[in-house]
């Protein structure tokens, strides 16, 4: 293809609502334009990258034998109420009347259609498993939409759903699923993890999140260095620390400390370290109040917080209304004496501190000298601490790294939520009504073009992973008219290889920074010395120019462009 | 594949609201399942028809110089308004409120959203032509939705737009356009005719529709025996008859003719031929009374009345409040001596009656011995008839033929029409700011299902053309475990050839029957035979059954399937 017959606007300046630099290059590079609050057009290389997403996650559904099927954006109220989520969903649904004021959702999801198509047409046991699959826009009405394609109100994604006659054949469809998408990440080049997502009460973790590593994700995830242990740092759990072995020692005392409500202040005031003190977080769960602890270098896990409380609604209480309703000082509570004033509980790594300065429950003094071991017998213990690089790995003996994380994937054990609610059941080998057990699949192909961009990106644009890239192969002509470009194209086109020329009569510094902008995986220059039937060669992730004879070249760059399609970064020597 | 892993729900019966074929038989054939009125989901058969005509349109739109892009599906009210079809556009218009009350439509079609995009982009005529297409999910919604995806609400379009510097540039983009449909639909193996669907005031025709013929189809076509004219019949126009070169002859005279308001009666009682009567049909153009006369076998074609009228709006009047309207007497009115008592047009075709029986103007009395081209002098004449079969070409010396046809695409050239109202412009060679010469191009991606079922079935079920079938060969295997069939099917695979295993545990006739249903384009049937190498081949559109050695027979059945993918009909000796 020649750049002269595209269309391939790109810009110098960002938009000015571009904040992360996967939403500033998709637009300066050509590939989306905004046309609302979270709604763009995709222009030619937009598309094309898209393509090359779908291509991918088709060819590995098939393979793991998932069907194609493609279900209608408009979903009526009707199985959206069976399902009682029509109730339950909030504003992100979006809610439509037709002429005849019949009610309908824009659908985010498919649950509902997917299972009302199965229930219609699967009578036997005999014909499971099924697993579906579409490829479809969908639509969410963020309340904040953001980052570009990153958080759409309309977006594309795969969705699929798989339905099973038993919990252990749907564990074989969730594990199918797994590693296709295994394969599906890995062949575009991504470097991502599969993060536990949560831990269902059937055999073990039963949702996982594909993450593509990037500083700029809004995921914590963490990893074990040793097994292959990763989680959403929100739900990573952590072993109790081993209590304390207390011998005798002299027993707490209460101090005076003005003016120390945090616990900066507090360090500062009697020298100690955070990580020597245990913090108290106020909340309201319920309508009531709640006060939890956790060491005073450590932060709470609100997902923890709310399981540990059998919590339905967590807040952050303020402060006011907790010490009105409770009767103590906020910012001077702690563990010891407190039973039968405020319900509290205490994270698992307070029993494994040799000693604690804590809360005395007075304005202005803490108590010092505190052995928790000892001294916080009756505090109920539980897992509410955040994750943190250098935790103990909850498998393993490893410890656990740190990483941020773009979320482009997600398998979920659904078991007989959906099927029960819409009565989908088949006929088992007893001839017995069974509902269906089902599990769902989601990954965000709109949303992977902004992953890969924040994952593989540079000062001067992006730098596609071959898989991905709209063009595998740029030729950039310095030598107008002269042929050689032309000819190279032409054969790498014949090659199979996705090349684009730049034919365009403009300046090289034009040519080089568009290429370098919209991210082609390697460049070939044909400049001055094409006459003597030399040009350049450069690797847009690596940055390496090389010179290299033409004679071979093809052969060349067709062999590294088959070993990228596989997820292969490029180098050459 | 084998069907024992599809997804391929038959069914005996059709649903109730399938009232035409192709409704019927992607319902039973596992394409296609109702969602709500005019939603559908695809199956995975449909799936990958839909994907087979999604290939051949993208191939021949790329290979026209059309680049494709993605729009969103929800589009902002704030474009619509700018083009003034925000107001102008009726209920078929779905109109949405996001959470914040901000309006959208979801997009019936998006001229609007596409210059928004090329006006943002596009500044000198140098950039210029740029033709943009997509393949969209869009909505209309339908008072009536039926005939399955024959007309849906939510369907999968085709659409393209063409913007360019120049009038005759625009012309070059029509006419690339006109070509590539015309590959399209050849490849897909349907017989169609590209029809003037209205003729522009710049050269010619500008608006083609491309109708795939078929006894079922909604539109009435007209095309040429002789030359290449094809109009659709309420646009062909019709040359006006040569005047009837009248001598001397008898005056008209009036005639009481009781209880004759229609043309049957008049001729009944008379013993004449329609022919040799002059029919009157009565409208409201714009609120005012008018009659339109026509020789008395023929139609008015109401497009045509509305333009010799200049009317905005035109209904056929009620006969009360026309006879009070104007005092005149409906069922008894004739064009003599009618001039200042109400607006009338006569055809083309009156001029050349040698004589004729009309109504007298007064209840019960017709005229009779009229000779139009001595006695209508004072008519005004127009081309207000509907073309029927025979008719003269108004092309050449031939003969009109005439056909029902269902209108799977449509060519249509748009001028500055949105390019004015949205102010969109270039600057040309003169550096002046000029509204972009636009086209737009559209087909009806899941309609061509319909479309190629009513053209390609018979009483057991579709007979799809090659290059539009899910799978292209089926081999039913009647011989479980013997491996030959399975042979068969995994050498085709390797051949490249979408082939389908019946390997189910089910009587010949229940295979036998869902083939034909599901519409294979060849069925190889592994028999006893089998044993001695020998199968039988049966050719579902011909219906023609052969032995044949299965040595060869792969290379064989290869070169027909590739014959067929171009648009071929597969016939065997």
């Amino acid at each position: 293809m020649l750049v002269s017959r595209l269309h391939l606007p790109t810009l110098r300046e960002a938009p000015k609502d571009a904040e992360v630099v996967s939403h500033q290059y998709l637009v300066r590079g050509g590939y989306i334009r905004r046309v609302s609050a979270g709604i763009y057009s995709f222009l030619p290389l937009g598309v094309r990258v898209l393509e090359k997403v779908k291509t991918i996650i088709r060819e590995e559904m098939n393979r793991a034998g998932a069907q194609e099927v493609f279900m209608p954006a408009m979903i009526p109220a009707d199985l959206w109420q069976e399902s009682g989520r029509w109730a339950k969903y909030g504003p992100e649904l979006l809610r439509v009347k037709d002429r005849k004021q019949a009610e309908y959702c824009v659908g985010p999801t498919h649950e509902e259609v997917v299972v009302d198509l199965v229930r219609k047409d699967v009578r036997s046991y005999k014909e499971l498993p099924v697993n579906l699959y579409q490829i479809q826009t969908k639509f969410r009405d963020e309340m904040r939409p953001r980052a570009g394609l990153m958080r759409g109100r309309e977006f594309i994604m795969k969705d699929a759903y798989s339905f099973d006659s038993t919990v252990e054949n749907a564990h074989i469809s969730y594990r199918g699923m797994y590693e296709a998408y295994t394969r599906i990440f890995t062949r575009m080049g991504l470097d991502f993890r599969a993060v536990e997502a949560d831990t269902g009460n059937i055999g073990g973790s039963m949702s996982h999140e594909f993450q593509v590593l990037a500083d700029t994700g809004e995921d914590s995830i963490v990893s074990c260095d040793t097994c292959s242990f990763a989680a959403n740092v929100e739900k990573a759990p952590l072993a109790a620390g081993k209590a304390y072995a207390f011998g005798p020692a002299a027993a707490a005392e209460i101090l005076d400390t003005p003016g120390t409500k945090s616990i900066e202040s507090l360090c500062k005031l009697l020298g100690c370290q955070p990580a020597d003190t245990i913090k108290a977080i106020l909340y309201m769960a319920d309508g009531e109040p709640a006060v939890v602890f956790v060491r005073g270098d450590r932060e709470a896990n609100e997902v923890k917080v709310k399981q540990a409380l059998g919590a339905q609604e967590l807040y952050l209480a303020d402060a006011e209304w907790f010490a009105k309703t409770t009767g103590l000082p906020p910012g001077y509570l702690g563990p010891v004496g407190l039973q039968g004033r405020v319900r509290a509980i205490g994270d698992g790594e307070l029993p494994a501190m040799p000693h604690a300065v804590c809360g005395a429950n007075e304005k202005q003094k803490h108590i010092k000298g505190v052995i928790p071991a000892r001294d916080l017998q009756d505090l109920p213990i539980a897992d509410l601490r955040m994750a943190i690089a250098g935790d103990p790995c909850p498998r393993c003996a490893g410890q656990l790294r740190a990483f941020r994380g773009i979320e482009v994937g997600h398998v979920f054990y659904l078991g007989q939520k959906y099927s029960k609610a819409m009565q989908a059941t088949f006929l088992d080998e007893n001839s017995q009504e069974m509902p269906f057990e089902m599990g769902c699949y989601g990954i965000g192909v709109s949303r992977i073009l902004s992953a890969a961009i924040e994952q593989n990106h540079d000062a001067r644009g992006i730098a596609w992973p071959v898989s991905l890239a709209p063009y595998e192969v740029t030729v950039i002509d310095l030598q107008q008219g002269q042929g050689v470009a032309r000819s190279l194209h032409d054969e790498l086109q014949t090659q199979g290889i996705d090349v684009l020329l730049d034919d365009r009569d403009e300046r090289p510094g034009v040519k080089f920074n568009d290429a370098d902008l919209m991210g082609f995986p390697v460049q070939v220059i044909v400049g001055k010395k094409a006459a003597e039937g030399i040009v350049e060669v450069k690797i847009r992730r690596t940055g390496q120019r090389l010179e290299r004879p033409i004679a071979g070249l093809v052969s060349e760059l067709a062999g590294l462009v088959r070993a990228g399609r596989q997820g292969k970064p490029i180098e050459v020597q």
